[in-house]
């Protein structure tokens, strides 16, 4: 199905390690973490440096043949998963996961694009560091992958996103030439920073071999609560009294509808209500300091007390073990596997402004329950960077099929009113390919030209990861 | 000198007042700040809106004029100077110069690129928030050239440079459209992050009319300390200490060679010294928190104890009231005009990763030395970003022409030492004119091509700035 030398060639360059082309060998790659997306390729390769990373993407750029680069293969867009033609090569980085340099004085970490995420946090932890790129898939997804979709997760309020952790990348581009951006800079103003085009490409421009990241001093005090809240709108009431009192301390943000909660408390095994009333809306609020003797719990106090005067919270849990802030968290990380027991889950991951939080939300709730009578709203996520997670069930007693036929309007309802608050339809997730087509209808038309010239510019034969982030022709 | 119906066509679109013709008026728009650069232009244009600076833009193309895009004329690079052939238009934005909106809940403020900083600070302070941009030239620079060119200053450590505090941009291409990107979104994946290629960029991709920015929440309580330093490497020593004690609230850190220091005392009317004995460098160290009642004082004192254990300090002073927390500001602040009274200055701006600093400066000073007998090496600056600022000034009683006459030769020396130790030649002050030429030498030449690549696309008549950033041709 395609080129037949191509098995050859790569593994010239791969030998017979790096090569996959047995089906059973191939199957792990062929589909993400979740099963959502499914494809097929010609093969699999896996090369072991960054000179095997450019003799293949020279092999197939010789051959025509398409790449799709793959990390962890834990993406929720499907972005690195390959077409069902079986006439595209998934490039896999799982080769390249060293630790290329730790360096403690410039606060940096030097990995290959293979790396696990977990790995590098242990690494930064070793030498007193802190790498703070926090998200569930923390245990399998790599650095390479966590670029190429600029992820977020729980730190972005205080570390921001993967982009703002770079500092220097290496990749191969599609013509086959290695770029040596590997700085460890904090200031370089040389120029265009072209780094920023691979970061959140999602393999579309190039494949990212190696980066340097920023470490930051290691959090020696933590204090967590569990706060009930009146409404969604008392979330960014919240979020605003603990930013001015603690400024940097504040770490953690997340924010949960009842719905969600309801769902952890039916399904997740030792999971129980906080509080005995119940609340429509909860907070998980973290505070940490560098300091062993911050005295967190009593500045968590005082912006409860202060959150109480104003009407922005219901009630409050402060927890006092390290068993009682993982349950908490258990709390908040299990809303997306709990909901998988009741039904197909429609996942929309959106932005809008902070301070249009509450009107959006508002809005899109009522636009939903008018379209599909009894919905249940999963709503959760990181409100400080004004990050919702918009998922939804079906209404209860209804069937599966029925919902899931409707994926497509129930998606431009969220679409259409995170639009109509000058929001984004796609926060941390990245587009993928289950977004590729649906963006053009939301992004400005000039801006889309502008990225078809920056990917014809710097992938003129349109074989880096065809058809994601872009819609293909 | 340039097309005969320039003058008409673009009256026509910014009115009379909007035109400056007459050498008189020119004048200021053709030299900058310090008088180091100087050219001509055919006319200065001054749009009033952002439909205006596209209607320049297009009519410009159409008559293939060449545009210099300006705000406050305060680069120390050149880079928003005219060339010297008369032909060339500076597109000046201080017409433009609206605070569009604050939003102290979403934590932007979104301003016109010819808002002068200070403003911009002062806007953000009456809503109790902080921009943190800081810098010099404050007082006259504009949101356009501190994006344009990233700029640095002395809030990088804690709040990044201008790049990690913009959130969205608006701005006209080199074909006159606008790109709407004025987004205030925390979190946006949804394709390739366009405005990363224009900040930065000194006015070679496009011209910036507006942007939404970052804002913190505000500051309340503040500790300043000078210490003296056994060595520069001490200085990296240091700033580990607070780092690791303080995180966040460490949020200034500056040092300054000995020689620096003799300048100020030198020539600063009521500059004095604070310690008895001579010391080779010191450093200014300030905390600072959100907490109205945060005992930096005393957290101050704890880092500084610390710091003699470990033989990084040899004396220190915290300051006891705002006037002496001025006082050594002024001492660091003053550095770059005292020098001015010691003959010509030559000035280096670089970074290298902060492990580096040490070895770095041994070897730049002797190095410099050993080509330059008793010259005076005035270096200071950020060194928790790795950027030092590399000033050269003559020996004592040699004459200015002899030791201006090696500039190109002292550069070379300054940035050849940094690319040994994997640094930038530029690191705040980006590459204007004066280093549009000489990075050719010390980038990779694949990178250069990535970067002309990407000028050729957005600007495919080489009518924006050019010159600027990279060579011509």
């Amino acid at each position: 199905v395609t080129h037949p030398d191509l098995p050859t060639r790569l593994r010239g360059v791969v030998g017979d390690g790096g090569l996959v082309t047995d089906p059973e060998g191939m199957r792990g790659y062929l589909t993400d973490w979740r099963g959502a997306y499914s494809g097929t390729a010609a093969l699999v390769v896996r090369p072991g440096s960054t000179a095997e990373v450019a003799a293949v993407v020279r092999i197939c750029r010789e051959l025509g043949v398409a790449l799709v680069p793959q990390g962890g293969n834990t993406g929720l867009c499907g972005g690195a998963v390959p077409d069902s033609s079986g006439r595209q090569v998934v490039l896999s980085l799982d080769r390249m996961r060293r630790i290329r340099a730790v360096d403690p004085v410039n606060q940096t970490i030097t990995v290959e694009a293979g790396a696990v995420l977990q790995t590098v946090q242990e690494a930064a932890a070793a030498v007193g560091r802190l790498f703070p790129l926090s998200l569930g898939a923390e245990g399998s997804c790599t650095i390479g992958g966590n670029l190429s979709t600029n992820a977020g997760g729980t730190g972005v309020l205080r570390y921001g996103t993967m982009r703002d952790l770079t500092l220097g990348l290496e990749v191969v581009l599609p013509d086959g030439e290695v770029w040596h951006g590997l700085r460890g800079l904090r200031k370089d103003n040389t120029g265009y920073d072209l780094k920023q085009l691979f970061i959140g490409a999602e393999g579309t421009l190039g494949v990212i071999t190696a980066a340097v990241l920023k470490l930051f001093p290691a959090v020696r005090s933590r204090a967590t609560a569990w706060v009930a809240l009146p409404s969604g709108g008392a979330a960014v009431e919240l979020i605003g009294v603990f930013q001015e009192l603690c400024g940097d301390r504040l770490t953690g943000f997340e924010v949960m509808s009842r719905q969600s909660v309801d769902f952890v408390l039916r399904h997740q095994s030792g999971a129980r209500d906080l509080f005995a009333a119940v609340h429509p809306w909860y907070a998980l609020v973290e505070l940490s300091d560098t300091l062993p003797d911050a005295a967190l719990d009593e500045l968590l106090e005082r912006g409860l007390a202060e959150a109480f005067d104003r009407s922005a919270a219901e009630d409050a849990v402060v927890a006092s073990s390290p068993s009682q802030v993982a349950g908490l968290w258990a709390l908040r990380e299990g809303i997306s596997e709990a909901q998988n027991y009741e039904g197909p889950s429609l996942k929309h991951d959106v932005t809008v402004p902070i301070s249009s939080i509450a009107a959006f939300v508002e809005a899109t709730d009522r636009a939903l329950g008018d379209a599909v009578p009894g919905i249940r709203i999963v709503t959760y996520g990181h409100i400080g960077d004004g990050n919702l997670h918009y998922n939804l069930s079906k209404p209860e007693g209804s069937e599966d099929a029925d919902f899931r036929a409707r994926a497509d309007e129930l998606a431009r309802i969220v679409y259409d009113s995170t639009r109509s608050f000058d929001g984004s339809i796609s926060a941390e997730h990245g587009l993928g390919q289950s977004k590729a087509g649906i963006i053009a209808d939301y992004k400005d038309a000039y801006e889309l030209q502008l990225m078809r010239g920056v990917k014809e510019l710097f992938d003129p034969a349109g074989l880096m990861n065809p058809g994601k982030v872009l819609p293909l022709g």
